[in-house]
């Protein structure tokens, strides 16, 4: 009985913390205008929290230019990166983040573009309490896509400066 | 007291047509989803009907990439024209119409990406009833960014060859 006790409250548990996920999720999700597909979450190694990539133009050598959408979940971010091109940023709903390296967090929100130079360090993400979509472009892919580094701290994330 | 009536009917039928443009341009924007304002309109030797059109990233040699942002009215397109490095159209919202030269005309909605190849002849625009919310990207823009050419006739605006 007592084994058994323990197995259910386990089991309750994972199945609350499993259902408080997807609602947050869907509450998050319903909150926001998607254009595209949610697409695939990325991997843990280059993202904190869920972030769901969708790639909307791949690469080839007539255009040299990337384009996907991320859907940053409330609290989520990208680690540290660079792109040896530079990057284009631009928000279509919720409110999020953008760092350079050495320059004051901005906080994003519908509407905005952000661009970040060529080996520049930069994080992106959505704010702890709203998700955030944004597409992003890479140009003159020709010099490569991404240089992943650490991830952003939690002391990183919060600070303003 | 002739003369009066004449200027008022006059009045009343310009502010009549005035309003009812009007109408019609606020009832399919209260449709859309904006992402970003709307801009300035088109030049009218190179829109048929109205295009409203707002620069979002403008060019330079770091990015060589230009991105920009225009609402078609209803019934509104673009000349034919090429690009010397090829287009990239991102539907955000509404429906509309793509053609490359000799291809059938494409129906565009919510979340399509289309991709013009470099110096070939295109034209983009709304379906008659609904308007088109559309982003653009024009890649390698050291090759420079647009020719424009003839209108796109009533004939080849309708044909779904």
């Amino acid at each position: 009985m007592k084994i058994l006790s323990i197995t259910s409250i386990a089991t309750l548990l994972i199945l609350s913390i499993s259902c408080s996920a997807q609602t947050t999720d869907k509450t998050d999700q319903n909150k926001l205008n998607f254009i595209f597909s949610k697409g695939k979450l990325g991997p843990a190694e280059n993202f904190t929290g869920k972030a769901w990539n969708i790639g909307l133009v791949e690469n080839d050598t007539v255009y040299n230019t990337v384009v996907g959408n991320v859907y940053f979940e409330p609290g989520a971010r990208s680690n540290w990166h660079t792109h040896p091109s530079g990057q284009i940023l631009i928000i279509t709903d919720g409110e999020g983040y953008h760092q350079i390296k050495g320059h004051p967090r901005q906080t994003l929100k519908k509407g905005d573009i952000v661009k970040c130079p060529p080996n520049v360090e930069h994080w992106h993400g959505a704010s702890p309490q709203t998700g955030m979509l944004q597409m992003y472009i890479l140009p003159k892919t020709e010099n490569g896509m991404v240089t992943w580094l650490q991830k952003v701290t939690v002391e990183e994330y919060s600070n303003h400066k």
